[in-house]
């Protein structure tokens, strides 16, 4: 990936927007310009010391050091070896305050900053911190500077989303073996997180939905347990929505399977889902259309089947170092005008909760002739033995 | 557990901080003063439209109002039922503005507001439209409010941490029996973590960590892959760092295993490290003793023995509905003194990368008469058959 490139960019575009100093946590924005990857954050918090100081200063006119808390920063330490464009690492120990850490670290990278712009999701505390040292400072917000970078990938992120969405085609393959009916939602889906991690995969990129549907009884969400989910009956239809992250490039994808014989009804379903999704990806020509027109398209196909009540969300999501790299989307209130190169989501769906499921999902890139998807697997319905 | 009194005690703080509003995000806080539970955050992003918006907002004078997008809004839906101080759940469609509803939702819970106190770790984005919503306001950090409410746990916190500590307690002994020459340290961890999965827990507290240490070779961390740990040696030292959240509520463990005939050094270490925990614990003493004196304690133990530079971390941290819930911290920086029910984790460690690892892990409650351990698995030294 050029990342020199990209921070080179970054920077004429701070240089535009009068942005002196830049404060990246660590996530999705600091992996795409300087390639640190990103660790699994837990629901619980490690509250490390200093942590909120941590992430990367990145001066408008050079410089960018890695700030990082001494517990855990060896994660941050390996991350820079090869990356001659960090000047170092800033480990905080338990001996410093960490507001001076921060306050030093501005002055190294942006002497005598008087703007900064900051990570959406950077702490408040951070935030807080940072408006306390440069109190004359205008705050804004980092996405504006790097999402319009983002939604256009170049060929080396086209390559990395190709091998990302190669390894969740592999692990459809490798999973289909695994349904038979007495399987629970969570055991399908904690193999296909095993198959994830034999492949590679840093994690999956969300948390795997599988979701069966049918008489039988209605699925239930929420947090992943063991003894979360109901067991597979026959005449159940089951849907898959899975991905991960490889190399630092999000995959995301979704198939549907039905156990025995499928009725008329369901392989009508099928098909109209199929359907929507090829009219909707045979219209994302570059230049031509935008996010909700594509959304519009699609779903009059399912509309036309008289199932628009049960698709229930949008057609697709960009997509890139993040899972959901929304805006743009394929959604009614997006009225963005795709360009070549963008990557979406294509996920129509039809769920009738106790009755069935279907969704299909690929990568898909927009190019002139319109969408050209990054999957490869077989759109046809799995079939379980009943 | 009495999110009624704990909420009744967070408006007597805030009256007598003078904060008019609170704005919690989804995590700890929310939690431990409303029960919401925590959904298990995944490194790359969801980016529902509104979510910068979604938390919980709540008046000094009454009114508690979850705010959250409406993909992945039946969640909190769910979470607010049977929850009578949870007024409703306010559902940010994608056709309307997230900053008015939040301008909404603010007036409503805490009319002519004009001081908020936020989430440490509430997205700048978020604080941001709090301050464009509110200019007069005085920005707080929400920790000021309800940290010191967290630190002494209630009869309920504390059999809840009893149940936490006993799952990890159970899941020792159920993956002992997987321990044999060949296992790699992933193979080890994911079969940590799907008992924790069979025995009901929400997720790991954090991420597993499962480390083989020995002439073979040294253990590389980093992310979770299947492909990375190395295998198990005849002549390894193995040590366990484990933990689940169950019921909101954390567990943090360690014990340590040899395989085949310790050498003589290997049984000494072991044998300091229990004694370093046992001096550790028996000094923390309810108003007698700050977190630096037992660190301190604790470390004089392992230094006696030679092994000073090979403990290379604090002796513990507290723990409740996070797993690091710091501060207070058993540190060096830390002259907090101890009050009864306090409760920290107690993990004395030696580590040699190459040569041999030893550490012992308990959650230990602070009383009148010293530490007492809420786990309840034995200490000694687990062998494996080489």
């Amino acid at each position: 990936m050029d990342f020199t490139g990209r921070l080179a960019t970054l920077r004429q575009r701070m240089e535009a927007d009068g942005v002196d100093v830049l404060f990246l946590t660590r996530g999705a924005n600091l992996f795409y310009l300087a390639g640190v990857r990103r660790q699994l954050e837990h629901g619980t918090d490690h509250n490390a010391f200093g942590d909120w100081a941590c992430g990367a200063y990145i001066g408008r006119t050079g410089g960018l050091v890695l700030v990082a808390p001494r517990m855990g920063g060896r994660f941050f330490e390996s991350e820079a070896v090869d990356k001659p464009w960090i000047d170092r690492v800033r480990l905080i120990q338990e001996s410093e305050d960490p507001l001076a850490v921060m306050r030093q670290t501005i002055a190294d990278v942006a002497p005598g900053a008087r703007s900064a712009a900051i990570d959406d999701r950077a702490w408040t505390q951070t935030s807080l911190a940072i408006r306390e040292l440069l109190p004359e400072a205008a705050d804004s917000l980092a996405s504006t500077l790097v999402m319009p970078m983002r939604t256009i990938k170049d060929a080396d992120e086209v390559a990395a989303m190709r091998r990302a969405s190669e390894v969740a085609d592999l692990v459809w393959e490798r999973v289909t073996p695994f349904l038979k009916v007495g399987v629970t939602e969570y055991e399908v889906a904690r193999e296909v997180d095993y198959q994830f991690q034999l492949a590679g995969a840093e994690y999956t990129s969300f948390v795997t939905g599988i979701t069966f549907f049918g008489p039988a009884g209605v699925s239930r969400g929420g947090l992943l347990r063991a003894t979360a989910g109901r067991a597979l009956h026959p005449g159940d239809s089951i849907t898959f929505d899975f991905g991960c992250v490889f190399d630092g490039y999000c995959s995301d994808f979704g198939r549907s399977a039905f156990v025995g014989e499928p009725s008329p009804e369901y392989l009508r379903v099928h098909d109209v889902v199929l359907q929507a999704q090829a009219a909707g990806i045979q219209a994302m020509r570059a230049g031509q259309i935008t996010g909700a027109e594509v959304n519009a398209i699609a779903r009059q196909v399912i509309a036309d089947a008289g199932y628009d009540a049960h698709f229930t969300h949008r057609l697709g999501h960009a997509i890139g170092v993040t899972v959901h790299e929304a805006p743009p989307t394929l959604d009614v209130v997006d009225h963005t005008v795709l360009q070549e190169n963008m990557m979406f989501t294509v996920e129509p769906s039809v769920f009738i909760p106790g009755r069935l499921g279907n969704r299909v999902e690929d990568v898909v890139m927009v190019t002139q002739e319109g969408g050209v998807p990054l999957n490869r697997a077989s759109h046809a319905l799995q079939i379980v033995g009943a």
